[in-house]
């Protein structure tokens, strides 16, 4: 039997809880004292390492979001690469948010570059606008159980109304058409968890679209963005889970950005510990409750 | 009045023709004696410039894919920054198919990477999945006018009926919904030349639609993908044009690629501009044909 890497995923939420660190850094999050004396690349490694340090214990895996290192260039992409390399040597899950959506022989070059080589990751996130051959060029890799896709499905940004949302002919919502179409290509990519290798992102919106998207797509696995600093709480995330499990939650500036609050910059990333710490507990309370 | 990057590219092609040369450079394409003595960075570099020197004047711009380059890593994309620093020092318009989509902050790190610094191009792809915010945050620099985006509607791979030709129940088929919205937000951003700094990704279908589409979004510059190589054929393409002009026509492999339909390795070069003339002229034809 093929040892997926959502099993992996699966354990660890089981063992520490559903947190995913959003390493989205940006040079002005990096306090003065971690700037000093260094590079930006290597500023915005030192920042992320220190993140990672503290927190991977608590976490069940990190998101990185490349536009961010994208920005600042090649000298970006070289803290990128560090930062995949340092997450990869300590064992932990790596998130590739880069939505790529493109097909054929060039999403095969994007399978290339983020499953392999210098930008490997562990699952990376698709934009399926161009349809399911923009997930299929990345199917070898499942196949071999090493890696592992989450397709956007149903965000949660006032934009999301204008494609995703739209009713079709066929009763469905676009997005439904999406969710139906990956949960069926993810059949023969099921682990041991019986999550599939192929997980959608899958803003918070309310409660009855939460309840309703859980139960129609109970074998697919969800990266939920937007938790803290884009406003999902606890007792939203909790209705995308089952019992505590099944998806991911991401908070990047709600964890990097957590010594702001209280002006411990020097702390920064014990702040980040604690607030890690408070959300995956929140979250578990959460679940309880419902 | 503003002076659009979208009139820049007309008058490109009233100049010199609809071709737009794609640089989908993979290391297999290159002839051998231009891999010599150099590494991979530098051999991709200089096949680059060599097919950018004998191709200029016949063709309005160059599409750069960075699928191609991120495939080899850093050193890859080291190649890619020197290409288009290249194109930029010698005054070509450049299409970075770059295909992001996302959001607010994290869209906004794209614009950085894309518009400015090391990546630095005039216009880049888009995917618009999540919505218009994803399109919204490039415009402040559409308002400048030195740059604009393309936006994926209606591509000619067998997915896109999987999303983009999905009826909905407004009557419209979702990427007519992407092209009513771009259009309307284009508006903003128009030229002296009629179309606007948000064009269209459109890949060449069938002539019903071709007439339909092209008739339906007068103002919307294309981007048209797949000749040659993916079977697009001049009479075609020529139907998505306004008298041959309103869209340029991207030919990657079959132009970077002609060398090899007759073994002029050492030629790559001379016959790259040989296909690029012939594609110009055939596709000229075809529109005094219409």
């Amino acid at each position: 039997m093929t040892n997926y890497i959502i099993d992996k995923l699966y354990n660890r939420v089981e063992e520490r809880g559903v947190v995913c660190v959003g390493l989205d850094t940006a040079l002005s999050y990096i306090p003065d004292h971690i700037k000093e004396g260094r590079t930006d690349s290597e500023a915005i490694f030192e920042f992320n390492k220190q993140i990672i340090d503290a927190t991977w214990d608590v976490s069940a895996c990190f998101k990185v979001q490349i536009a961010y290192y994208e920005a600042l260039g090649l000298e970006g992409l070289i803290a990128y690469k560090k930062t995949l390399d340092y997450l990869r040597d300590k064992g932990e899950i790596i998130i590739a948010d880069i939505k790529r959506g493109d097909i054929a022989a060039t999403a095969t070059m994007y399978a290339k570059a983020h499953f392999d080589g210098d930008f490997e990751a562990d699952f990376i996130t698709l934009s399926p606008y161009m349809g399911m051959d923009s997930i299929e060029p990345y199917l070898p890799y499942l196949e071999k159980g090493s890696k592992g896709v989450f397709s956007l499905v149903r965000t949660s940004n006032p934009g999301a109304e204008d494609i995703e949302y739209l009713d079709t002919t066929g009763d469905k919502k676009v997005y439904e058409v999406v969710a139906d179409k990956i949960t069926e290509m993810g059949k023969n990519y099921t682990g041991s968890c019986g999550y599939t290798a192929i997980g959608g992102v899958i803003g918070c919106t309310h409660v009855e679209e939460g309840k309703k998207i859980r139960s129609n797509y109970s074998n697919m696995f969800f990266l939920i963005p937007g938790y803290g600093a884009q406003g999902g709480k606890a007792e939203d995330v909790a209705l995308y889970l089952n019992n505590g499990n099944g998806g991911v939650v991401n908070s990047s500036r709600g964890i990097l950005l957590a010594y702001k609050k209280e002006n411990r910059e020097k702390e920064f990333a014990l702040c980040a510990r604690e607030e890690a710490i408070k959300m995956r507990d929140a979250i578990r309370e959460a679940v309880k409750n419902i």
